[in-house]
C-alpha cells in the first residue's frame, strides 16, 4: 500500500514517547541535579512516578470537572507531589520551575530528526500532542524537530482522546480526517484517530517505559502502517 | 539598541504584505486565468477590489454581529461579488474555489526567506496573521517560509486588532508581551501590538499596494526597530 493510494497529505505526530524519549531525558536531568545537590535518588523511579501522574492529572479536565490547565501546570503540580514522595528538597520555587522545564528539553529518539526530515519533503508535518504550544515549540527549537505546524490539546482546551483534538486539528489544516495520518507509538491514541476516520501509523518504541516495558510493544489494531522507527516509516511511505 | 537589551525571544510576523506580496501574486494568477479563459480583465483593479473587501468582511466578526468564519470563507464570499462586478464567469464552484486558493499560493518578497532564515537562528519565528492555519501552512510549505509555529486569528475566533489575538499568541508561546516582537509593514497593527506591551519592528513594504501606495510608507509611531526589509532587520538584530 503506498501513500498515493491513501491520499494522505499531512502527518501528525504524538510527541511524548513517539518523537522524544521523555524517560531518559528526565532521568538524565535528574541525575545531573542529584550530583549538583549531592543527593542520592532512584531517578528511574522518579521519572516513572512523575509520568505516572500524567494521565490521572488530565482526567478532571477531560470530564469537565476542572477548568482548562495546560500541561506545564499539570506537570508542576505532579512534580511538587513527587518531590515530596522522594524526599527531595529544592532550593525554591524557581528551582522547581527549572526542573519542570525538562519537558521542554526532551531529547528525540536517534531516528526522529532524520526521519522527519525525509517525511517533510512530501508531507506537511505537525504535532497532535497533549503538550502545550510553548513546550512543543521550545522542544522543537532546541533540537531541530522540523514541524510545519505545532498544534495540540491546548488550542482546544481539553486533552486527547477528546474527539475535538483529533478532528479540530484536521479542520485547522483544511483537510478531511482521511487525508491526515496520526503517527504514534500508542495503540490507544491510534485507535481513537482511526475511529474518527484518520489514517494511522504505529511506530514501535519498545523502550519508552524502559527495558521492562509491557504495553504498546506491538500494534493491536489494523493500522495503515506499522514501522520500526521513523526511517522505516519514511521508507514505507516512499520518502 | 540591541536585541539583548530588549530581551526579545520570539518574532511574530504579520503575513499579508509583510512577508508575502499578495498583490502581485493575485494579479499574476489572474492574468494566467484570463489567458486560459480568453478574457480581458484589469487584474490590477481586480486584485485591489478583492483585497478592498478584506477589512470590511472581518468587521461583523470583530463586533460579534457574525459568528466566526475563517479567512478562506470571507475571501470566497468577496470573490463571488468581485467576479460579478468584473463580469467574469467561471465554469463552476470548483473553479471559484481554485481561484480562492491563490491566497494559499502567495509569493514572498525577495528578501523574505533569506531574512527569516537568518532570524530563525536566534529567535522563535511565528505568524500572527488574520489568515487561517491551513492558508498559512500551505503558503509556507510551498515556498519554504521557515516558521517555528503557525498561529493567528483562527485559534481565537476573532480578527486582529482584537487584543486576544496579540496577547493569546504570546501566552501560547509562554512569553510575556515584552519578550515578543511583532514584525509588520502596517502602522496600525504595530500600534496595537505596542499598546499591549509587545516589542515592534516596522518593515517598509512601499509597493504592497502597487506603485501608487500612499499609506504605510513610513513608521508613524515610536517602534523599537524600523527596517528596509528582513535582511536589514536581521542586520539590526545582530543575526
Amino acid at each position: 500500500m503506498t501513500d498515493s493510494t491513501l491520499g494522505v497529505k499531512a502527518l501528525l505526530f504524538d510527541v511524548f514517547g513517539t518523537v522524544v524519549d521523555w524517560r531518559s531525558s528526565v532521568i538524565n536531568e535528574g541525575r545531573e541535579l542529584g550530583r549538583r545537590l549531592g543527593i542520592t535518588v532512584d531517578w528511574d523511579s522518579f521519572a516513572d512516578a512523575w509520568r505516572g501522574a500524567y494521565q490521572p492529572s488530565m482526567d478532571p479536565i477531560r470530564t469537565g470537572a476542572r477548568a482548562w490547565a495546560n500541561l506545564d501546570t499539570l506537570h508542576r503540580e505532579s512534580l511538587v507531589k513527587v518531590l515530596c514522595d522522594f524526599s527531595i528538597e529544592l532550593r525554591d520555587e524557581c528551582a522547581i520551575d527549572a526542573l519542570n522545564g525538562v519537558w521542554h528539553r526532551l531529547e528525540p529518539w536517534p531516528d526522529s530528526i532524520a526521519g522527519l526530515q525525509r517525511l517533510k519533503q512530501r508531507y506537511t508535518l505537525g504535532t497532535l500532542s497533549n503538550g502545550n504550544i510553548a513546550m512543543l515549540v521550545n522542544m522543537a527549537k532546541r533540537v531541530g524537530l522540523p514541524w510545519d505546524v505545532v498544534l495540540g490539546a491546548e488550542v482546544f482546551c481539553t486533552y486527547k482522546p477528546a474527539p475535538q483534538v483529533y478532528l479540530g486539528t484536521c479542520r485547522y489544516l483544511g483537510l478531511a480526517p482521511q487525508e491526515v495520518m496520526l503517527v504514534a507509538a500508542h495503540n490507544n491514541d491510534l485507535f481513537h484517530a482511526k475511529s474518527h476516520g484518520m489514517r494511522t501509523a504505529f511506530v514501535k518504541r519498545q523502550e519508552e517505559y524502559g527495558p521492562t516495558q509491557t504495553d504498546n510493544l506491538e500494534a493491536e489494531y489494523d493500522f495503515d502502517y506499522v514501522a520500526d522507527d521513523f526511517l522505516d516509516l519514511a521508507e514505507r511511505l516512499g520518502c
